[in-house]
């Protein structure tokens, strides 16, 4: 087992390892596990077994599959739920799931009783090594995703790499965009083992890559805890894919959308004088196969990127990378959105011709 | 005008006085006006108003009047309202009402983008020395006020005494129960002021009492600001009360049900060992005049008492007094909880009556 431990004003541990789901235990009586429906019979009950051995009055409540559990009614329903099982405020949320489950249950946690205990147990890649450590957490309203939500930081957090044997070879890939966008900001070495033949589920060094990918974001999450600066840079590649998913009503999962979106800012980096990274994003984009892109114009996406949360009274602004692992944030103009896009449409032909050769 | 200043991490200030609406200026281009439906035309746009002239660009939204506004639903409808309209993460709430306003407004900027700042314009007595300080925000659920919410304190308070000349008596008279509590908590003299015999909007010493009044309130936050210790203190009257309002589907208003929720707690606090403080808080009932309670059983208000967040996993905790100014927290038997509503309910007709006569 590995573990990387965030320096916050309160402290807390990620615990990297196969088959730790089975040594939870947690200091409060009540506990309610918050699980994805799709893993609610089978880790969400591992979880309240561990938690129930251990002497906690532990139940699964299970959520909408994915992305549908971050919905206000669904929110809404949980807390009556809590009130009416009696959760006091020294009761505890666990999330089992997604990045959807943690959002979810993080922003239940985080507004019941005006806030209780929070501890993430994710069961996919990208929660992993981003949704469940940090504390950012929220739900989605018609306007776009994440726009009501709050920060609050879990108590501990368990990534069962056994988890990811079971999940779909697709939902693997899609995660491991947040993977490779760490290795962009902060570690090369990261993207090499992501590109690495053998990379998947049963990857040997698989433990060491969520490990170094967990750590470039617990050392953003610590120096800036409230996304006042550099903390906006893990949302590199994100205003566009925020854009991509909600025009296209989330048929392109998030981790696609990142994936394409990575590319995009890697020619919007390029055109405002960095390296040009674009290759390595579009190799990413050959390994991982995202669902192809609906016809999209810029202008249908560009209202959808004004709502992104690092727009200011100014107007838009973009991650965009100096060179590997040389983040920082700027205004673009116009001129340079539009040329980026058709840079970025241009590959897009070449990259459907792969996926399906 | 006076000012009582808020030490906490990102300080903050109230400005009590008369007229100072109209001075209202704020340091944001967009900002959201979330007014009181019974004062959005009046209050709301006197400071909207003010806004612009100050160079911000201002809109007032209306708020179903009263404790309507604290449902889900409004809180989920002004999220999505504030998308559309293109609120950044460098926009700004401003509440105008009374608490239920501020509480829903707070947690609308709690909440939108995962938080951005907030200003109060309470408007009535019980806003002004209560919830419009200290940063307690929330909505109701079905099964009790407040059960969700979060702490996140305004960055700056306007209270103007005007706006009491034009609350309905019956209002204000409501308000001053939390004044009262202030005063049994920590400050005798505003026990002595809210019963002397000219207290009203136009008592010549208001200025200073609502001073004193938010002065109690805003020691107690700045050296508790999360509630995790005396700030329980400030819930004098309150586990009864919220039984109360929640069992009469608020028809019993929240100032009414804390004064009665004060007597009861001055009994429990006698039962308990302290001094006899139920001549004080009956006279202060024989001030208010509450409306009459229906007729209740004790079983009945206790799952609602439950409930109170001040509850734990080992049981039901009560705000009692030593003595004038001696609060503590503690638990309290079913005996001495029983004998304490025979006591309560023993009061009740000579209340009716002299409110009568």
């Amino acid at each position: 087992m590995r573990q990387v431990d965030l320096n916050l004003e309160v402290p807390y541990s990620v615990r990297i390892g196969h088959g730790i789901l089975h040594e939870i235990s947690l200091p409060h009586r009540k506990v309610a596990v918050l699980a994805d429906g799709a893993v609610a019979e089978t880790y969400g009950n591992t979880v309240a077994v561990a938690l129930s051995a251990g002497g906690s009055d532990a139940r699964v409540y299970s959520l909408p599959p994915g992305e549908d559990a971050k919905a206000v009614s669904v929110y809404e329903g949980l807390l009556s739920t809590l009130a009416r099982d009696g959760l006091t405020r020294d009761s505890a949320v666990v999330s089992v799931g997604g990045g959807a489950a943690s959002d979810l249950a993080g922003f239940v946690a985080a507004t019941y009783l005006r806030g209780i205990a929070f501890y993430t147990v994710p069961t996919t890649l990208l929660a992993m090594v981003d949704a469940a450590v940090g504390g950012k957490t929220g739900v989605n309203l018609p306007e776009g995703k994440n726009l009501a939500g709050a920060f609050h930081q879990p108590r501990g957090v368990w990534a069962d790499l056994d988890t990811l044997a079971t999940l779909p070879d697709r939902v693997f890939r899609e995660g491991t965009a947040e993977v490779f966008k760490h290795g962009l900001l902060a570690n090369p070495g990261i993207c090499r083992d992501v590109l690495a033949p053998l990379f998947g589920p049963n990857y040997p060094g698989l433990e060491a890559t969520v490990e170094a990918a967990v750590r470039v974001k617990a050392e953003v999450v610590a120096r800036d805890p409230f996304e006042k600066g550099e903390r906006a840079y893990l949302n590199f590649g994100h205003t566009l894919a925020h854009a991509f998913e909600a025009f296209t009503h989330r048929e392109i999962p998030h981790g696609e959308a990142v994936a394409y979106g990575m590319h995009y800012a890697a020619h919007l980096s390029y055109l405002e004088g960095g390296t040009d990274l674009s290759n390595l994003t579009r190799a990413f984009l050959t390994y991982q196969r995202p669902r192809p892109l609906p016809p999209l114009d810029l202008a249908d996406l560009l209202p959808y990127m004004a709502r992104d949360k690092k727009a200011d009274d100014e107007g838009l602004r973009f991650v965009l990378l100096r060179g590997m692992a040389q983040p920082y944030l700027a205004r673009v103009g116009a001129d340079t959105i539009e040329r980026a896009w058709t840079a970025f449409q241009k590959d897009l032909p070449a990259l459907a011709a792969e996926a399906v050769g």
